[in-house]
C-alpha cells in the first residue's frame, strides 16, 4: 500500500504517505474492486523491461470511460496522488514506472473501436485498443494503421510516447497519424485537442503537444487517427551490402531519387548471425537491407528494380523481392526474428535497447564508431536500423549480475548518446524519454528549451500530479 | 509615433505610451536608421488585406542576426513594447497588426539560405527568405520545398501561421515539413526547438508548438526545413464534373484507392466563369476539378488513367492531362489566375477570403450549402478549394463602401464558420487565427482547451509582449 516499498531511487515518500493512501482509499470507496492493491498487480504495473527497477503504483484502476478518468484525477488531485497511465506495459524506458507512488491507470476496459470514418479515412478509438487488434477490425474497411513499432502495444501509449518504427520512412510517425486526442488535464477538465478536419491552423497545437508527452500533461482517454488504404500491391526483399556505409549511401540514394519506400531496415552482420543462428536461414553474414514497397502491381516493380540499381552501384545485392505474401514473410523472417534471435547469440542474457536517431548523412559513422565502441567495450550488441529515419538500435545482451559488465554497458550508452548529439541527432528517436533518457536532455535541448517544457509543464499541471519523475523534473 | 494613432479596435493606449516611447527611443539608440518610424513605413506593416482596419506599429526594425532579434526583445520586455514579427505581410487575418502598438520586426534582411543538406533532405533558412526565393536556390540541388500558399510568402509567417495549401494533401502542411526552428523567447532566450534527426521523441513537441503560434509564443529566427525530390515526372489535368458532390465523392475514391495525388483542387461553377472571364479560356462553366500527379513516368500516366477511371464513374469528364511543361501550364491556367479574375466578375469590389476546413465526407454539403447561403445573402463569392483536405476558400467580393454589403457578408462568414463547426470541421484551415478568427476559438475549442492555450501563452509570455492581441487574450 502507500507508502510500503521504497526502491533505490524511489522517491515516492516525498508525496505525504497518509494523504496517498487517503487517495487510493477515496478510489476504493469510488470504484469498488476496479482499484486492485495486491503487490503483484502493482508489480505489474511497474516498468521491467530494462535495468531500471520496477517502482510500482500504490494501486491500479481500470476506467470504463473518460468520465472514469475525470473522477480519477479529481479524487487524485485532493489526495496529491499521483497518475501514471498504462497501456500494455511494453514501454522501454521506465514511463509506467511510479517513483513518487501514486495510480496507475490502466486502460484495459477501454480498447475499443468507437467509429470509423471510411470516407474521411479515420478512426475513433480508446486509448487501450493495441495496434493489431485495430488493423484486425479495420480489415473490413480496406484501411489500416500504419505506424508499427514491433511490440504490440496500445495506442494510447504509442501517442504518449510519439513512437513510430519500421514503416515512419513512409507513414511517419505518431504525430502524424492522429486528428485529435481527447484528454483529462490535471485540473480535472476534458479537452479536445482539435477538431476531425483533416488540417487546422486553429490555434496552438495541443494535439502535438500531448503527443511524446508521456502522460505528464494529462491523460488520454480518445484518439482519432488517421487511416490509410491497405496498398494494392506490397513487395518485399532483401539486399546484402558489403558495408554498413554502402547500405546507408543506397537509402540517402533511394530516397532522393523520390522512391516512396515504405521499410528500409537495416541489420549488421552481427545481427544477421544471430538471425542464422536462431531460424537457421543460412543468410551471408554482412549488413543486409530489408525493403517493402507498397502501391499498386506496376508500381511496386518499377520501385523495386529502381532500388535494385541504386543497391548495385553501391556494391549491394544480389537484391531478392517478391510480391507474394508467403515468400515476402520468409524473406523478412530474419526481421522479423532479429530482436528475440538475439538472446541466441547470448542465452540467459538480458536484453537493453538503445534508441539514438541521427541525420542520415551521419548514420553510417555513427553505427561504425558505435560497433567499433562495443567492440573495445567487450560488449555484446547486435544492431538493427530505421535507416532510412536515421535512427537505430543496439540491443546490448547484458548478464546484468555481472557489476562490472552493466557499468560497461551504461558507458557505452552514455557514449552512444554524446555521439549521437554531437552529430546534430537525438537521445530518443522513438521510445521516449520517461525515466531512463532525462539525463540527456539538457545535453539535447539546453537549458532555455528545458526551461521551456518546464513551464508548460508547470502551467498545465501545477501540482506535479501526472506521470511526475518522466521528461522534465519540475 | 508611439501612443499617437489610435483606430477603432485599436487598444494600444492600454499600453503606457510613454513607456512605448521609450522602447521606441532605446531601439533607436541601439539600431540607429535600422529603426523606422515614419508613417508610411509603418502603415505598411499593418495589415491591410481585408475590412480588418490598419493597425500600425510604433516603429519597424530590420534585424540582421538571432542576436540582433535577442537584444529587441529584451529592449522591448524592458520597455512594455509589444512585438510584432513580419514577413512580407500577405497574411489574411490581421497578424502583423498592432492593436497595442509596438515595434514590427521586418525579416526583410534575414533572408539566406544558410545550409543545404542534400544526403538529408533538409536546408536551414532564415525567416525572411520567400518560397520561391527558396526553391530558386535549391534548384541544382534537384529539392526543392513543396509547400505552396499560393502567395510568396515568407518561410517566417509560413511556419507562424502553419499554412499549407495546394500540394499539402501529398506533403503535407508547414507542420509536416519543419524539423526544427531556433526561436526567442519573450524572456530574452534563444532556443533550438529540436535537433536536425529526422524524428525524435525528445520530450514536449516544442517544434509544432511554435508552428502555428503566429509569433504569440516567440520570434522565429531560422528554420529548419525538410526537403522532397523534385519529381522526375509531373502530369497536370483538369476535369469538369456535373456538380460538387461528383467532385467531392471522386477526390475520396482516389484517396481512398491510394493514388498517391498530389493537388487536386475544385473551382466552382463560378470560379471557372470568373476566368473565363478574364482570360477568355471558354472552359465549361461547370465545377471542375485540377489535378497533379507526381512520380516517375510510367507512375504518373498510371495515376492519371486510374484517376480518369474514378471520375468517369461519378460523371465527370472528359479528364484531359499531359506531362508537357508548357501545356500543364496551359491546362492550369484557370487555377493560377483563380483569385485574381475573381476582381473581373465586380470589378472595383474587395476580394474577403474565407478558409473553413471540414471532414471530406461533408465537404459536398458544406460547399453546396453554402452556396445556397450566398445566393440568398444576395452576395458574389466563387470558390475554390483544396478538396483532398477538406478546405475550401471563398472569395467574397465587396463593395466595401456599402455597409448593408459588408454587414450581409460578416454574416455569412459568421453562418459558414458555425456550420464547418456544426460538421466537425475548423473555422481555419491554413489562414490562421490573427484578430479575424479569434471569436470561433471558444466555440472550435471550448471553454477548457481554449484555457490550456492561455496558460501555455502565460507560461512563456507573461508580460504579454509576444504579438498580443491575436490567437488567445490573456
Amino acid at each position: 500500500m502507500a507508502g510500503a516499498t521504497a526502491a533505490p531511487g524511489d522517491t515516492r515518500n516525498s508525496r505525504d504517505p497518509a494523504a496517498r493512501a487517503a487517495g487510493v482509499a477515496a478510489l476504493s470507496a469510488a470504484f469498488g474492486n476496479r482499484v486492485v492493491t495486491s503487490q503483484a498487480v502493482r508489480e505489474q504495473h511497474g516498468n521491467t523491461l530494462t535495468w531500471i527497477p520496477n517502482q510500482p503504483p500504490d494501486a491500479v484502476i481500470y476506467p470504463q470511460s473518460t468520465e472514469d478518468v475525470q473522477r480519477i484525477v479529481r479524487i487524485c488531485a485532493e489526495h496529491d496522488l499521483p497518475i501514471i497511465p498504462f497501456g500494455v506495459g511494453s514501454s522501454l524506458e521506465g514511463h509506467v514506472n511510479a517513483p513518487e507512488g501514486g495510480v496507475s491507470i490502466d486502460f484495459r476496459d477501454m480498447n475499443k473501436v468507437l467509429t470509423v470514418h471510411a470516407e474521411d479515412l479515420d478512426c475513433v478509438v480508446q486509448p487501450g485498443i493495441t495496434r493489431k487488434a485495430l488493423n484486425e477490425q479495420l480489415r473490413d474497411s480496406g484501411l489500416f494503421f500504419p505506424i508499427d513499432p514491433g511490440a504490440d502495444a496500445s495506442l494510447g501509449g504509442m501517442a504518449a510516447t510519439r513512437c513510430s518504427g519500421t514503416n515512419a520512412v513512409r507513414y511517419g510517425t505518431m504525430k502524424d497519424n492522429v486528428l485529435s486526442l481527447k484528454v483529462v488535464l490535471a485540473n480535472g477538465e476534458v479537452i479536445d485537442t482539435a477538431r476531425r478536419a483533416k488540417k487546422t491552423s486553429a490555434g496552438y497545437d495541443l494535439t502535438r503537444l500531448m503527443i511524446g508527452a508521456e502522460g505528464t500533461l494529462g491523460v488520454i482517454t480518445q484518439l482519432t487517427l488517421k487511416l490509410s488504404g491497405i496498398p494494392e500491391a506490397i513487395s518485399g526483399g532483401i539486399c546484402p551490402f558489403p558495408s554498413v556505409e554502402a547500405c546507408c549511401n543506397t537509402a540517402i540514394h533511394t530516397i532522393q531519387s523520390g522512391i516512396p519506400i515504405a521499410r528500409i531496415e537495416l541489420l549488421d552482420a552481427l545481427q544477421v548471425r544471430a538471425v542464422n543462428l536462431h531460424s537457421k536461414l543460412g543468410l551471408p553474414e554482412t549488413p543486409m537491407l530489408f525493403l517493402e514497397f507498397h502501391g499498386t502491381d506496376a508500381s511496386v516493380a518499377e520501385q523495386s528494380q529502381r532500388f535494385g540499381e541504386i543497391a548495385a552501384e553501391f556494391g549491394g545485392g544480389p537484391f531478392t523481392w517478391t510480391t507474394r505474401p508467403e515468400e515476402r514473410t520468409r524473406l523478412w523472417e530474419a526481421r522479423h526474428h532479429a530482436a528475440m534471435s538475439c538472446l541466441a547469440l547470448r542465452p540467459g542474457s538480458a536484453l537493453v535497447a538503445t534508441d539514438v536517431c541521427v541525420p542520415i548523412s551521419r548514420l553510417a559513422d555513427c553505427v561504425t564508431e558505435t560497433q567499433a565502441d562495443i567492440a573495445a567495450s567487450r560488449l555484446l550488441a547486435p544492431i538493427v536500423g530505421h535507416i532510412g529515419d536515421g535512427n537505430f538500435h543496439l540491443s546490448l545482451l547484458v548478464d546484468t549480475k555481472d557489476a562490472d559488465e552493466v557499468a560497461r554497458a551504461k558507458a557505452l550508452s552514455e557514449r552512444l548518446v554524446e555521439r549521437a548529439l554531437a552529430m546534430d541527432g537525438t537521445c530518443t528517436g522513438e521510445h521516449g524519454v520517461g525515466q531512463g533518457k532525462m539525463k540527456y536532455l539538457l545535453a539535447e535541448h539546453g537549458p532555455a528549451a528545458l526551461a521551456a517544457m518546464a513551464a508548460i509543464k508547470t502551467a498545465l499541471d501545477p501540482q506535479n500530479l501526472m506521470n511526475p519523475g518522466k521528461i522534465v523534473a519540475i
